[in-house]
């Protein structure tokens, strides 16, 4: 697992096109705010939609968007021709998804040139605009290069 | 962790009627189809709205569905006073998510008083109704109560 | 990720050969007891030094020996030229390491030509040789060609 | 899940008086080093007899390692009546566990009053002295009152 420490010079388009595809993302009304070398940002607004039976936000639209944040944090590392698969991850859920809108980050653990691990955060903002630490991800990312089926 | 074995009686309908609170999985397009004493099936049809980057369902609506199929497999071995709350799970992507409708399982592995461990499959349908394993979840989860915001 | 369904020839001798060569497997007094085509045991007794605090099995032993499971059941698979890297896993500890010997399985879930899933089991028996499930793991394996430090 | 956010005031005696009893780390060379509230830190030294295959450090070992560290971080922060189990935990390998010695720090993420949640890092130090992260760790603890088998 050689290291891959630096971002081609267009990653940051290269990740904006991919989440623009991620249909996933607009259903949920998520937005990219943040994309830099090994980091990504996703916000999104509380929605009554993809609530789970308690009303708080349901864990599978956390992991959803961490995992976004995750898997384009590790796309930004990776070279132009590749295409970003998860092979896993774990989400721990620490508080409920209650809040106005909430934050997930996605950084970059361990570069490799195959195998990337990127650790997540979730965050929910309260009207005050306080944060809470809701859930956290550690996820295995895989470059792919070569498979038509696996672009972006 | 003494064990509970046995559902009571009414597992089903405390199931079904907490299943239809998660908006989310009426979002999704969710359908729950089988509720036996520690085993909950749950099917979808595939939906372009909730997609990656490469068209396959984004691996967060399969944890979505996951987490559901799991967490109500535990919530049907609880008491009939307990609320369920998915503490963390881990999925493995082990195919992409590409088919006409999608079967979750979730089961069982470990009941017990306060923590459920129960493990899900998620299977992908083609037209000619061949299932593929697509990913697996291990979950655990909580049996909580006295508390008036988890019930359920 | 092509499927490899079929091990190779000499596989067994292969799992075999590099079971040996794990130090720590003979330290915690564990044996190799079945090799088949992507699935492996081990067996070990009962050992105070490698207790925790209330002198169960520690849950790292327990880690170690169900990683060398998964990890030799996902090498029964690979080519010959190959050698097996763990990425990542995951262990529930269902009930505590308490018993008179222990058992850990094993298998492969999905077999990828570069990524391998595999998923085990651990058993306590008691002195009736009753069995009990005391932990699970999944598991992400690597197949690693042409690295000189990563043979077998 | 009410925080517990302060140790009480033995916290440092009680882990340590706890430690002493994991004869596993004892057997695998591996002392306490730091004990505050909420952060643990365990060292041990390379030992052959410790080793996978290719002569790194087993997976297993270095998982045995964060899991103490992990898990007395979550202890330093319960009551003192209380005992700690590892319900589960993940483990993501970085780079192979190739070095004279090895530090494995604990730190809690979420303080719970009966679910903590606490990540690990493992690095591997070489001859100069140089650190490199060589695995992660993200573990759910468990605080148990009132059981004889648990105690400490």
């Amino acid at each position: 697992m050689a290291e891959r420490r630096f971002a081609e010079g267009d990653f940051e388009a290269r990740v904006r096109t991919s989440f623009a595809r991620q249909r996933a993302m607009e259903t949920i009304g998520a937005r990219l705010t943040v994309v830099t070398p090994g980091v990504v940002e996703i916000e999104m607004p509380y929605a009554q939609r993809f609530t789970q039976q308690h009303g708080f936000l349901h864990a599978g639209v956390i992991s959803m968007a961490l995992d976004s944040a995750c898997g384009y944090a590790a796309y930004s590392l990776m070279p132009a021709d590749a295409g970003v698969l998860t092979i896993e991850f774990k989400v721990n859920l620490l508080a409920p998804g209650r809040g106005e809108r909430f934050l997930f980050r996605g950084t970059v653990t361990k570069p490799g040139r195959t195998i990337i691990v990127a650790d997540g955060q979730a965050y929910a903002y309260d009207g005050e605009g306080e944060a809470k630490l809701i859930a956290t991800m550690t996820g295995t990312m895989m470059s792919v290069v070569g498979r038509r089926d696996i672009e972006g």
